[in-house]
């Protein structure tokens, strides 16, 4: 198809239109659950004191870049110069401009307004961000380039008390939770703590902790045997400390008989797991060291449990394999799965950062989340598990009589919209099939039909028809409601 | 200030903070005011039955190109590459990948959108959609790199019946009207019809239509002078030429009398202005063409200011120097103006496409208005007409007794919550001044004390206080409602 966007005739014919692997886009019924679904998390998170803000789409690149790992999914920013010709475009930027990237997620620029903004900000600062993001990563399933996340942060000034790591999964888990109600499955959260992977790594004595998260990252995509080859060649573990790993993250369960178990592991690779470090024996600081550092772990993460198995019964799941391999956690880290769907893959995930950012002189320490709205989007449009009653706010179509008379359908429309009723008016005065079919390719449950004139120039009474029942009644449009769920577009579990 | 954003020691220290010129970024209460306004426009657009889309932020470039005119304001991305070491960044992409920049407007995004899915959607299609454009212009007062656009277009399939033209900026002027409520300024929407220009150039014998519209155009910005002189040395014009040119641009009214003063004008330079071309005698074809022309662009011009009358009494007013320079537009063309604030220019502009998009079979005319969101509100934040309550959700702050009694806290914000009412739970569990003073700096409204235990454990009543008034009172977490108008923050015109 040869296609043509523009409006005069000096314009070339555009090319074949077709959509961009990566750049997801919704039909108007996909989007009305992709808005039905941002707007109660919205709705949540203010419930719970979160402020919305937004930021710019772009950072500096210098920015951008200073996570090593992700330089490669960065897009970075041209301006066509105004001595280009415009057709070869996509030359660097030649000014002295700074450089500017697309953001990647919604926590390096959050860091960056909080120094920005840290003398306006009252902290504890607690923000919620709804935006796009821009990774160039080869598209594939779940993994889009242009995706919304919708996350939430703390942020303290200096310190942040350990109880917002209990609390910030729980707002989660109501907020996820609240889309049960449409025919979103029910989701796991999976918490792990940093101090406890690495206190035990560092008690069985593997000094690279973040290479050995890395690994660990890997067990559910590569299996345990490949793992273990990873930890003897690229950690110089020895097997017997890969193995400790790998049992470690055998480690899962939603109640304190977790942290017996670690606790177990622990005394049986020699680790004594204990709350305080000054207590060590001096012939081995470094190990007592790993074991404070473990027993704080665990303490913080039977808190959470503990605290979860009251507010959000069976939700919340401690699961030691959790590593988030790539990101420079402190404490608690998360991931999400939704019931059934597991090998989607998280679709929310975050963890605290003791130093979320820095001036040099202040310490911003921070915990959130962050919910991958698209790849959930996107999983319950192709699965078929939600839908949509319809793919227009309109709850009334007003029939026109003539065009002549277009302006009492229009005076009728004003009358149902200022009393909050979505109404359309019909595009032409055709036949009344014509316009009930007009509704009904819409799933517009109502079609009003203006009073007709008498010969004396009397109105007889308007009417509504239910185009769903055919029922038809006399109606008058100061005062005819229809029942609340029909005033808005239903999202609700397919059948 | 050296800042760091990152979490590991790897990580190089961060560049001076320092705002991006043209890329707006609210404090949080500024983000409640544009939230404000948006979901305002939303409601409004829903209320007529547009249905919301989004389209992804980047097109291929050589869709955005086709207007010449704005080659200079794209944004091209290019991926760093994987063998890019990551530092000098920012070169084009090398791939076969087409090449992508990011939408200066929500026009050419919606005309690919209907091409590509036009076989799922239902024409006439009525959509609005609410996202940032970006254009790479250099910043000014009022000209943002990044801004938000709100628009509304309807879209045909072969045709659109002109009553659109009339109907659209009237939901405007309702959708804007209604923010006059926080305080937004009362608007002007001036517009004008492409055919009345047209008809009338012609019919004075200027054949450069686009040239003379484009000089037009810059009436306001250099003045009925140098406006002579340009229509004298672009478009050829003679002085008298030059001079109607001028004398049809001062015409401006709400009313008939606006197209009697046309019809006087033209019949003074010699059109016919004649509803029927067919009409025309043999030897003045191209006049009698003219003249039939502006009679169509007259009548319709008159349909809308006397429905304008009507449905918006003196919001729309006709004025015929609007002539929207750069853009394809066939028909009506509207401008927006904030009363009082003129020289900011037009903050909601449009107009009517008979082509907004054709795959060569299938014509899509469309007529359209897009609402410029972020001009709008650094405006009202940097002029300080609106102001915010507070700037977090939350109504009320539960203070915590203890530490080990943050639970009961939790459960009365959660008893709280589940009622709808946003809840916080203080940070620490402070002196109680300190409590009060953290809703304090953040305009909470409301501080709930849990009651404290009798000696032989039994509760006292729990009691909230209204830190405004200092009023203080027993109270019930299951029952106690605040008034609406504290439920959430309210945006009000400042004092």
């Amino acid at each position: 198809m040869h296609a043509q966007v523009t409006h005069c005739d000096r314009i070339p014919v555009m090319a074949r239109i077709a959509p961009l692997s990566g750049f997801p886009e919704w039909l108007p019924e996909g989007r009305v659950v992709e808005t039905h679904i941002v707007d109660a998390l919205r709705r949540t998170f203010e419930l719970h004191g979160f402020a919305g803000i937004e930021t710019r789409a772009v950072e500096p690149l210098d920015q951008l870049l200073r996570k090593g790992e992700t330089s490669k999914e960065v897009y970075v920013l041209s301006r066509l110069q105004a001595d280009d010709d415009g057709a070869s475009g996509g030359r660097a930027e030649k000014s002295a401009d700074k450089q500017l990237g697309l953001h990647f997620d919604l926590t390096v620029p959050f860091a960056r307004y909080v120094l920005e903004n840290a003398g306006k900000l009252a902290f504890p600062f607690k923000r919620y961000q709804i935006q796009k993001v821009w990774r160039g990563e080869r598209p594939q399933e779940g993994r889009f380039r242009e995706f919304v996340q919708a996350d939430i942060d703390v942020v303290g000034a200096g310190d942040l008390p350990y109880h917002f790591e209990v609390e910030l999964p729980l707002v989660m888990a109501e907020a996820l939770g609240s889309l049960q109600a449409i025919g979103v499955p029910p989701v796991k959260i999976l918490v792990n703590n940093r101090k406890v992977a690495e206190g035990f790594y560092r008690g069985i004595g593997l000094t690279d902790i973040e290479g050995t998260l890395r690994c660990i990252d890997k067990l559910d995509k590569i299996g345990a045997s490949e793992v273990t080859q990873l930890l003897l060649d690229e950690v110089g573990a020895t097997f017997d400390q890969a193995v400790a790993c790998l049992e470690l993250a055998k480690i899962s369960g939603s109640d304190a008989t977790v942290i017996e178990a670690v606790r177990a592991l622990a005394k049986s690779q020699g680790i004594r797991v204990s709350p305080d470090a000054a207590d060590a024996a001096v012939d081995d600081v470094a190990g007592n060291q790993a074991g404070a550092l473990l027993a704080t772990g665990l303490a913080e993460l039977e808190a959470l449990i503990t605290a979860a198995s009251v507010r959000a019964p069976g939700v919340v799941v401690a699961d030691l394999k959790i590593a988030r391999g790539l990101d420079y956690y402190t404490g608690s880290v998360y991931e999400t799965v939704l019931v059934g769907h597991e090998q989607l893959g998280s679709i929310c995930s975050g963890g605290r950062y003791d130093t979320l950012a820095s001036d040099g002189k202040n310490t911003y320490p921070g915990v959130g989340l962050s919910v991958g709205v698209s790849r959930l989007v996107a999983r319950l449009l192709s699965a078929g598990l939600v839908t949509a009653s319809r793919d227009v706010p309109t709850a009334v179509l007003v029939a026109v009589n003539t065009e002549e008379d277009r302006a009492r359908s229009d005076a009728i429309a004003a009358a149902l919209r200022v009393r909050g009723i979505p109404t359309d008016v019909a595009p032409k005065a055709a036949k009344f099939g014509k316009q009930i079919q007009y509704a009904d390719r819409r799933s517009i449950p109502y079609v009003w039909f203006p009073g007709s004139l008498d010969d004396d120039g009397t109105p007889k009474p308007d009417q509504v028809k239910d185009i769903r029942s055919g029922d038809q009644t006399d109606a008058d449009a100061s005062t005819w409601t229809p029942p609340a769920e029909d005033l808005a577009p239903q999202v609700t579990p397919a059948k």
